[in-house]
């Protein structure tokens, strides 16, 4: 027997004044998801931890059954994995903005005007990977404006704060050490040195000086955040017996799966964004399930519509989703099991995470069912698997299609 | 947004054949509580651990989020903390009572016939810090027959056993190490003759030699129970990111409350017992609310009356607390969120501590909710909140009031 894990980014919500008080979960009220729940179980996932609101990386971490407080050191690394390069263990790696700087260090857009993939391909072209006391710097461009840069070699350390300023700070920071280590220390200042070779290319090359020209502000700068080391996870298919493939649009995603031992298929138009092409992913996940066990389905657009402060256009998007799963679940084989969650809550009307549960179903021939009837937030809360967290998930799942291994005789 | 915690201490009960075989929770049917629980969500606490009685110690330690079994090695400090001395993390600290002992032992009154405050203040400014072996040892009186006593230098430990005997033997314990280690041995013996040089200056003392003349028994010694060490906590502000006040008559809750960094509030007629001026203590509460982001309200008297194996009046005083409740949440701003749970059960036809869970109710505008009605252990049994740890309640709470980081991007 298979199984299928859809997880909808920043799935769980609260009450919404704009939904009569109804969570876009419960305003959406669709017909397939509800009938999973229906006729499978329900409950309530602590994806992380009770109360504690979780990234994406996190999440994805601990819904795949690796404690993020035991492996995760940063994001950049899940993100430079899913973006195709490979990583030693002592390589620190870090996600990246192209932004425009002023002179003087103010950030002006922390996105570069969201500058296009195309130009920004032709500005990384330009950056050729570097050498500061024995340490080579590799910068890759991924999607826009977003890139990963790893730092290769002897004594770094990924206790490195933050270059990217957030919104939360007008000037470009300074990266500085996290601990007291002569690593850490090394390790930031071979990367300023970089950060700031790395604005001498940018700043006269002609992209940039075409942008100015035509009043768009220029990718001169580099922001950093996330540094982080890949850990060494044991595989997902020793954890539960299962071969596994991820069809996903996002690199963190991709990354993450690829950690763990995942395939990851790439899907045309699995784009990470609200216009991802869900029936190509949906086909997808077809196709992967005849060569795997277990096939993990990610869809970005809940979490981008709860951050937008959208939950009418979330509730929508749910809807929409619904659809795309019913039909996808109709050409599965009939004794898959299905599952479907978030990585973490995003409460619409916040517009940012929140540590509330997030409801989860999972629905196959061999799952006991509850009196559930209802996909949402406060009905699941009812449900037989009760309130679990987001590592007891994919055990329960690997029970279901019988891949365990008994503990003891 | 700003947090309020309830702990009704000993609030958690059992059906009570007095009560028509229903709990005082579900006997009083407080309006106030029932329509917090409905219009919020409700679940169960396992304050420590499924099944595992606590005391009320260990039950703040770990509402307040810190893991009993990590930071707790006995009662002493947090008494001393709450009494208003200053502990160093060397310090070994020990709860004490004056008694009545006999020439050869016989503990013949544990609590010295209840002795007066103005009489034991009285014994104890004879009782000079005293030194031996390069140990200070330092008795601070409290409040009736109550004191602390801590003892001050190099090679202590804490692991030393009770001199109060609590009932359970006639006899005046001697203090025992409760490890092999030559520290424990030595503490045990320094204490051993601070008692005897007590023993003689109370002995002789006007005070005891006039209550003897009234037939009144003589406080002539100290017993000491619950000897400890100051854990050196993670303050509650960095845990939670919120600054916190208390609001408690005894000094136990003060004591752990300010071991994690909290404003102890001093109410006036907050006395710890059934007779507590509950009006003050909530005026205090929306007081303190305006300098803090979260204040901890405690009432005794639910876990006195649990003790005194009375649930009529458990029942009653639930009701007189609701009202007071009620009150003081007319007064705080109106998004503030509430919660209300205990420290631990008290089945109060056993009159001691057990191990079953506590129910809980959290009420605010960023609340879920769930169908629950009523606030009592068998309604919240299935509310929204599920089952969960001590540990997990404060994480929840200041979710809800959005003053977390985000574990991970």
């Amino acid at each position: 027997m298979k199984a299928v894990l859809v997880v909808l980014d920043g799935l769980g919500d609260r009450r919404c004044r704009s939904l009569n008080w109804m969570t876009p979960l419960q305003a959406a009220r669709s017909p397939f998801l509800d009938r999973l729940a229906a006729m499978g179980e329900t409950g309530l996932i602590d994806v992380v931890a009770p109360g504690l609101p979780n990234g994406s990386d996190t999440g994805h971490l601990a819904l795949l059954g690796y404690d993020p407080f035991k492996w995760y050191t940063g994001r950049g690394p899940f993100e430079a994995l899913g973006a195709g390069l490979t990583l030693t263990d002592t390589d620190v790696a870090f996600r990246c903005n192209f932004a425009t700087v002023s002179a003087d260090g103010a950030v002006l857009d922390r996105r570069a005007g969201r500058i296009s993939s195309e130009e920004s391909r032709v500005l990384a072209e330009a950056i050729p990977p570097m050498h500061f006391d024995g340490v080579e710097i590799i910068f890759k461009h991924t999607v826009e404006h977003r890139g990963v840069l790893i730092m290769r070699g002897d004594g770094l350390s990924h206790k490195v704060s933050n270059v990217d300023p957030h919104g939360r700070e007008t000037k470009v920071l300074k990266p500085k050490p996290l601990d007291e280590s002569t690593e850490a220390n090394r390790t930031a200042q071979l990367l300023q040195q970089y950060l700031e070779k790395t604005r001498q290319i940018l700043e006269n090359h002609p992209v940039n000086l075409k942008r100015k020209q035509n009043g768009l502000p220029p990718a001169n700068y580099i922001l950093t955040r996330g540094a982080g080391r890949l850990p060494n996870l044991p595989s997902f298919r020793e954890k539960y017996g299962l071969s596994a493939a991820v069809v996903a649009g996002g690199a963190l995603y991709k990354g993450v799966c690829r950690a763990a031992g995942f395939e990851v298929v790439n899907v045309e138009g699995a784009t990470g964004t609200v216009n991802t092409n869900l029936n190509n992913k949906a086909a997808a996940v077809v196709e992967s399930l005849k060569r795997h066990d277990f096939v993990l389905l990610h869809i970005k657009a809940t979490d981008t519509l709860s951050h937008d402060k959208k939950p009418r256009d979330k509730a929508e998007m749910i809807r929409k989703i619904d659809a795309v799963l019913e039909k996808m679940y109709e050409s599965l084989p009939p004794d898959t099991h299905i599952a479907v969650t978030g990585d973490h809550s995003t409460p619409s009307e916040i517009g940012d995470h929140r540590g509330d549960p997030v409801p989860v179903l999972i629905y196959g021939p061999q799952v006991r069912g509850d009196d559930v009837k209802y996909f949402d937030e406060i009905s699941c809360a009812k449900g037989g698997i009760g309130r679990i967290r987001g590592t007891d998930l994919m055990t329960i799942i690997a029970n279901y299609v019988g891949a365990l291994e008994l503990f003891g005789e």
